[in-house]
Formats: C-alpha cells, sequence, structure tokens
C-alpha cells in the first residue's frame, strides 16, 4: 500500500472461511500493522464468528498494540424478494457505508490504519470493497486502502472434499442460490451455489448431477456430505436442520457436478 | 489427514499466486510436516518457478529436515488443437502419472510424508488431484493424502485489483482461453480467464466491456492493467510482449466485466 503522509489507510483482509490456520502470512502482517480493527456483529446468532476473529487477533497480534471497534451491521431486508432485490441492498449498502464512514473518521487518527476483516474472500459476495467506494466517492472522508485476499469457502469447500472446481479445460460458475433457482446455469457443468438458505439443489435431484456440500468447513463442526443429488439431499437435510438447531446458524456452501453424458 | 501406521502421506499444497507471502499458516505447517518434496519442472524458462519455491523451503523448514526431489514434468503437446485437446490431455495426464507413480514408490518411505507444491490453488485449472487418483486407481502404490487450499492466481488478480469478482447477487464464471474464443459465456457479465495465450479478449473490443488484467501478481514483476478493452488490449500487448521477451514466460489472467446496459 502507498503511504501517504497523514492519510488514512485500511486493510481489508480476507481471513479465510473459518479454519484460523487458513490465515495467510500476507494476513498476519497487515493484523500486525493494524491500529484499529472494525468488527461488524450481525447480532445474535453470530456472536460465534465475532468470537472467532478475536480470537485470531489473540493469537497473532501483540496485546495492547490495537483497538477492536465493535459496530452494529445494519439487518438486511431479507423478505424483499423478486425485483424488490436490488433497491433492498442499495438501502442496506447506503445504511453501511453511513457506519464505516463513521467508523473511518471518528475512531482512526490520521496516521492510522484500520482493518477490516473478511471472511473467505473479499472479493466473493462481500460488499465491503463497494462500500469502501461508497464512502470515498461521498467525499467526507479521505483513505487509502488495499486488499489482502483471503482462503475462499469455495476453495476450502473443494479442497475438503479433495476435488477441484472445474474439469479439464472446462469452466466453473458460480453463483447463488436464488440464479440457481431459475434454472442450471448455461454452458457449464460445474456451478459454486453460495448463499442459497433454501436447500435449491433439490430442484435437480432428478438429473444426473453430484453435489459436494460443506458446513462450517475448516472449523470443529465442520460436515462434509457428498454424491448423487438424489442420494445426499435427505442426508444433507437432515444434518443441515440439525446444526442449525443445535448452533442457532449455518454457513454452507456447494459445488453440484453435472455428470458427462455417454 | 487420517495417519494410518505404514501408509504413505501427501500433501498437496497450494503455494499461491506467486508473492511467498500468500501461504498459509495451514501450508507452512504441512510444509513442515513433509519429508520430501517433489518439485516438477517444466523445464528451460519455468526454472524461475522452480527457484521460487526452494525459496519457500529455505524460509519457512528447518534445514536438514527435508529432501527435494526434482522431477522432469513431460511436455503438454499444445499443438494439437480442436478435438484432438482431451485426448492430448489424456495421454500427458497418463505420462504424469507414471511419474507421479514413480515418485512415490521409489522416493518416500511407507512411513513417510511427501507433498506437491501447486502454484495458486489446487482446485483450479490444475491436474495433481486428478492424476493422484490415477495413480491410487492403478493399484500400485497405497497413499493417503489431504489438499491445502491456496490464493489462487483469481483472488490474488482481483485484489490487486480492489474489486470484487462478481457485482451484487451476480454470478461470475472462470474458463479458458479456448473457451472464450468459442463465445462471451451465456448468462454471466464477469468472467475470468485463465490459460490464454492468445489475448483472446481483444475479440470483445468492441463491446461494453472492461478488464482487469495481471501478470506475474504478487511479485517483483507484476504488471496490471485496468480499462475498457478497446483502451486497455494495445497497452496490454505491448507490456505482455516485452515482458515475455525480457523473462522468457508469462503467467497473466484476466477478469472481463461486461459493463450495465441502461
Amino acid at each position: 500500500m502507498r503511504h501517504t503522509r497523514g492519510v488514512r489507510k485500511i486493510h481489508v483482509i480476507g481471513i479465510g472461511a473459518g479454519d484460523p490456520d487458513q490465515l495467510t502470512l500476507q494476513a498476519v502482517r497487515a493484523l500486525r500493522s493494524t491500529d484499529v480493527f472494525f468488527i461488524l456483529d450481525k447480532g445474535e446468532v453470530k456472536a460465534d464468528l465475532t468470537g472467532l476473529r478475536r480470537d485470531m487477533l489473540d493469537a497473532h497480534v501483540e496485546a495492547g498494540t490495537y483497538r477492536v471497534v465493535e459496530a452494529r451491521d445494519p439487518e438486511r431486508d431479507r423478505r424483499a424478494g423478486g425485483d424488490a432485490y436490488s433497491p433492498a441492498v442499495g438501502d442496506w449498502r447506503s445504511a453501511r457505508a453511513d457506519i464505516y464512514e463513521r467508523l473511518i473518521t471518528e475512531e482512526l487518527g490520521a496516521e492510522q490504519t484500520g482493518a477490516f476483516l473478511v471472511w473467505g474472500d473479499p472479493s466473493l459476495y462481500d460488499s465491503t470493497l463497494a462500500i469502501l467506494e461508497e464512502v470515498l466517492e461521498r467525499g467526507a472522508v479521505a483513505f487509502e486502502y488495499d486488499v489482502v485476499p483471503g482462503i475462499s469457502s469455495v476453495s476450502a469447500l473443494v479442497a475438503r472434499h479433495r476435488t477441484g472446481l472445474n474439469r479439464v479445460g472446462r469452466p466453473v460458475q458460480i453463483t447463488t442460490g436464488r440464479r440457481l433457482a431459475e434454472g442450471f446455469p448455461e454452458g457449464v457443468d460445474d456451478v459454486v451455489v453460495m448463499l442459497d438458505a433454501h436447500q435449491t439443489f433439490r430442484k435437480y435431484a432428478d438429473e444426473d448431477v453430484d453435489i459436494y456440500w460443506g458446513a462450517y468447513i475448516g472449523t470443529p463442526d465442520e460436515i462434509l456430505v457428498s454424491g448423487p443429488i438424489a442420494e445426499a439431499a435427505p442426508r444433507i437435510e437432515r444434518l443441515r436442520a440439525e446444526a442449525r438447531e443445535r448452533k442457532g446458524w449455518i454457513m454452507d456452501t456447494y459445488l453440484l457436478r453435472r455428470r458427462p453424458r455417454d
């Protein structure tokens, strides 16, 4: 990162999919150069995740060299569906930008470095970068920022299943449960699905598709299931419901792999 | 990894996209539990990459605790095109399986742990996992293996460009130059292209597409270019040719992002 005198610095640090050992050396270095960590809590059940981040700081950064500022992430209006999706996201992003702007302005001195810790990789289905750009565009506070890539839940998932994302010379698509509900993507046989609260894979139980599913990947609660969807789906449904009940929240993702037609 | 007595162990370790600090703590731990590193050299110009891997070992593993075995990777028949692609890959994979089988059988004791170091992430356009499965299927040597995910060149690319892979709620596809030559993928506006020796992005210079291109990402030779393809393409062509001439090889990748239609 360029270091201009008197300008606040921000690291956006990918901290991996849940296993604290998935931190990179670059991430550890960035943690150690940070004065103020901003931890945005979604409230209630996600307190586990806040605790995990605090454990990482305890493990890698000398006590007394940093501050942690916790803030409440605005709740996204998840009831909004269909066409309402984009505006709801827009409002939510704008509400987050207000919070980020205030955190950076009020909690970070002019010569200091702040950091946002992002699960997985900041490039995949995470809004931190877009929000920081929005804060910069507003012009109320100036800062420089860099991005430390992290192990995404996608990489962690397939590593645990010991399989690849793509097959030789073939593409892979990463998409959402909402999109998968509209149909199996065109032109690809390997599809990773994130943000799926509805187990949309069940829609493809009658097709020649294998699933590689995982929840809480890289943590002691990790659950992995793979096989033809028709066989794996009931098992995933049961394990998912049990785990969700037990922990109060679930983070899962999966790869769908269409078997070659002969 | 399960540790069964008397069975050889293999780590397949993603070592990041070129920046040695992209190693994860998990990868460092795996390096330190390895007795024999297998480094497959593609010969000539890629000696740089072998050197980088040796530097990582020097930096993180105590000297005298491991051996390095270098082998020559069989050259893939890159002249084969069109329908010949898959068989050529098959032959090449089989030739590699011969080598891997010999390395594991001859160089690794029954209680020892070997490791293959893979640039980027072992799940993306890398054949190590498929080759190990082929060796296991042949049944001549038994071993257990695990996969340590790494920072892919895809994550590293977008981190350096400080942009996301996907836009809100939208999919992203990862594909090859060969596929992109057949057409812009259906149903996606964000496409990452790997293994493109022919700068296929030029085909889309007349469309409303931005490119985020990078070569030697995370290394001192890193080059980044972004912008509308029409403007960026001539610059990329020139920089790419110069770098290739200077270093003798190039590793580059890029994201194509179609601008929203109003």
